[in-house]
């Protein structure tokens, strides 16, 4: 679908875009002079935008502020005037919406105040609660360009699936975040409203592609927020921003309505799924929609209600002590920067002294899967992107030629067969592997600590290698990321002795630089079998509560 | 994969597999003459070759049988020898076999037997019970050519992981049945063994293309057996044989390490499932093999054990005569034989009378739906299939050229992208209507009754319209095949006022012959919404309850 306006150049059309989005921005929350640090976490508490009920609303937890609407101790419309306030303060900053509607989330708010009023119980198990949305997904009366200029120009008539059931347990919606170009890298730049910057150092990307959610989550313009994830781009904005999400397997949470890149394209799925400040936000996250039985509504939803008794039953072997926890510091392909391998030896060290049983895991053969995920992302020879691109007449942005080369060739419909009977091999094989610890010590495996991505927050343009992340798409485990540290220039030294395993490898090792990534946030992924969110996400909290999060 | 051997025309090796399959069959099982009679259902108890004590174990149920071999009762030596025997004979009369192994079945058995004097107990819920495999499903040590005179040459070096489940829960294997070449058809004939026949009429097909288990529980030398289903084939050999047939939802069953035509395809799965003489075998062998934890040996199978809750929560609504039952005598696209009208009859009545809710359905779009599936058959041009074929020489089966025609191009790979994103939009659009029930009456659709095909066990070669079985694979719901009635000249006359909707309407309404139809196995479908087999199976029993089977 091109929705191209009538004579105007893609460069208007994209200006003209720009000023509506800061239009909408009340001239009462503009902020007066940009900040010339390149650390930009300290404005909204003196910019003099938010007042101290507004800072102190946008620092809670969503757990806390949804029982606090429930209980009426705190109003719709003022939980959601001031994070729409702390969101126009992070837009100035980081440029990170793309659209921003706060007269209509106001709208929404009253209602349901009116309702609480009218009923004396909430709507709902997210009575009030703002939740920021990638924009992929469609509110209606709003605009989804993802990034396409071409897409600019079209009120969306319905809401997403999953924005309908957050709707009906009570959520709000007041911005749509930026994406790149495309979605398929892990950064966020496009030709609507440029490049969308961390928080903690506007040298340094937000990750991608659900990079405006990390932006926003990052300074705390929103509490929970939506992305989507094929090879990253939930978790690696989560964790360049400090942040936790979720990639759950496909089936566990509703795309349906959602705009995408390569829709069609089911060889690997991308999922959606939450990013916030805690586990127990992700949870809170995941219940609601679960409750709202998504898979009466999307066809590629599996009929699995939240499994109270498996997370129980993981939290036994916790309390026990007992968790059987793999890890790996790489996974022979691309060697970790310092602060992520000392981001992996923290979280083992910590397992470790409490008790659990945890120990080295070898990837099986992750350069074989990674070569075959990225077959399937250019497996139409890039058709789909560069026809959207190519509407409007507006340039591709750079960081896509690596993956999503316009000179690749189609694949055959009997070489995707192909790929896809590897991919279930590959996947099974992983299986054995996974059951040999079952076999070999008679215990089962519970999880796995991974890099999520060789680097800490990265500079920008940078990002050169999707593995640690792509790999467990290809196998649709359930990954949960979990922040650890800073890169630290005292810690995290160049390392002296490093041998390039390849190409990819001594690329990727030559952007370290400690005093450039000093502070930049580290995460690892907590990875477990296919469909185990209840159990993963108990494991991340655990491992979070013991690194004292 | 191909194994040729070597200067064999196909001819020879066609012949030399069918010698090695005669061999197998002691002379003692050996039946005397050819009965003259086209209905060969009352050779077994006449021939001579079964003994009163084996006419007896065929005649049990699989429920009865593991109960009595786990109290000792029974011997799985003498089991299986009696369904060997059985099944040798029906091979004699409905040429079902691709391989016969009663000395590796009773090696089994006696191991089975010993276990059970050592440790005084079963060694799993299917201790000692004889299973018969489509010739998709790989048994160590015997071949599977799956109706390819190509793949004749070699044997097996491992289980499928489903033969390893049903080995490791007690189940003996002992034959290997009959499949069409290429398994894209619903009749059962090949370059190897010719034809499989139906034992009530030797002029009616057994349908397929699991037909060879169609044809060997038919005539009870299988209590439960095991087939594939990509566009009716568990389904319509169940009906055509008077026999119960469950069509999983993808991603409940392992299919890994079976054969298939088109691996790889992903579209619209083909799934396996077991094909019995009683819904409570169907739960048995379902129970059995979840119990054993497929998803942990094969990445497509979802983590869901038998969900009891959801079985108790149907029959609540059953005791209550609370069901919502939806039904349909026709899709809108071919009306099907006076037989199976009388048969969707049968069911509305006897449903209504017990008080149930049961109102008419309105297929929503069949038409389009048929039509996208047919393309998925099709979509590599049928490389795939003509490469198997080819590679011997042999030449195609007539019976494959509406379905796949050689000349047909192949889809693009943005092609199939569509296809897939129309299937999405199709599923969701059905689930829409499925739920417009619940808006528009406060309550939920149950079930929707349909015929599984437009004619009883049909003629040979006159096999035409899949639609009624494939929108299932293509909405990938649940259905379960209950055996009805018999067509009867008496009761079905032909139509004298129809009027085709179309040429395959036409086409196919031509065929019908009360005369030659009469006493072929009419049955029907009952389909649930995906992934509700402990549902669909429990409504299912009700209804073969209320029809007094």
């Amino acid at each position: 679908m091109q929705f191209i306006m009538a004579s105007m150049s893609w460069q208007s059309i994209s200006a003209e875009k720009r000023t509506q989005i800061e239009r909408a921005i009340p001239n009462d929350w503009k902020i007066r002079a940009s900040p010339s640090e390149e650390n930009v976490m300290h404005v909204p508490e003196q910019c003099g935008v938010l007042s101290h009920f507004d800072l102190e609303v946008t620092s809670l937890p969503a757990t806390e502020l949804v029982e606090r609407l429930a209980t009426g101790d705190l109003k719709a419309v003022d939980v959601t005037l001031s994070f729409c306030k702390r969101a126009a303060v992070a837009h100035q900053l980081l440029n990170c919406l793309h659209e921003f509607f706060p007269e209509a989330a106001l709208a929404q708010a009253k209602e349901l105040d009116e309702y609480y009023a009218r009923h004396n119980r909430p709507i709902g198990p997210l009575h009030g609660l703002p939740i920021s949305l990638k924009d992929q997904l469609r509110v209606k009366g709003t605009e989804t360009s993802m990034g396409y200029i071409a897409w600019i120009g079209k009120r969306d008539e319905t809401d997403s699936v999953l924005v309908k059931l957050l709707r009906k347990a009570g959520a709000i919606f007041y911005v749509k975040t930026s994406v790149p170009q495309t979605l398929m890298v892990c950064e966020t730049v496009n030709n609507i409203i440029g490049r969308t910057v961390n928080p903690r150092n506007k040298n340094w990307s937000c990750g991608g592609s659900s990079g405006g959610e990390g932006a926003i989550l990052g300074i705390r313009g929103s509490v929970i927020g939506v992305g989507t994830d094929i090879g990253g781009s939930i978790r690696i904005p989560a964790a360049f921003n400090s942040l936790f999400g979720i990639r759950s397997s496909h089936g566990r949470l509703p795309y349906a309505d959602m705009a995408n890149s390569m829709e069609g394209q089911e060889t690997v799925h991308s999922v959606v799924g939450p990013i916030a400040h805690s586990i127990p936000d992700l949870k809170l996250f995941m219940k609601s929609v679960l409750e709202g039985e998504p898979w009466k509504y999307d066809s590629k939803v599996i009929p699995l209600p939240w499994r109270q008794a498996e997370e129980d039953s993981i939290k036994m072997k916790i309390a026990r002590k007992e968790l059987n926890i793999g890890f790996y510091h790489h996974d022979g392909v691309v060697l970790p920067h310092p602060p992520i391998l000392r981001g992996i030896e923290i979280v083992r060290s910590a397992l470790e002294k409490v008790g659990h049983n945890i120990f080295p895991w070898t990837p099986y053969e992750h350069e074989f899967g990674v070569n075959l995920v990225n077959k399937i992302y250019a497996a139409d020879g890039c058709t789909d992107v560069y026809r959207n691109i190519n509407a409007s007449g507006e340039p591709a942005i750079p960081n896509i030629k690596d993956l999503l080369n316009p000179n690749l060739p189609k694949a055959d419909v009997n070489e995707i067969w192909d790929i896809q009977l590897q991919k279930w091999h590959y996947q099974r094989a992983y299986l054995d592997k996974w059951r040999e610890l079952e076999g070999n010590m008679g215990r089962e495996i519970d999880a796995i600590i991974a890099p999520i991505s060789p680097t800490a927050a990265i500079r920008h343009d940078k990002f050169k290698y999707y593995g640690y992340a792509s790999i467990f798409n290809l196998l649709d485990f359930s990954s949960v990321v979990v922040p650890v540290t800073f890169a630290d220039k005292e810690k995290d030294p160049k390392m002296s002795d490093f041998k390039a395993m390849g190409n990819i490898d001594a690329d990727v090792q030559a952007e370290y630089d400690p005093e450039a990534y000093h502070g930049a946030p580290v995460g690892v992924q907590i990875v477990g079998r296919r469909l185990s969110e209840e159990r993963i996400l108990a494991i991340a909290e655990e491992i979070s509560r013991i690194l004292g999060k």
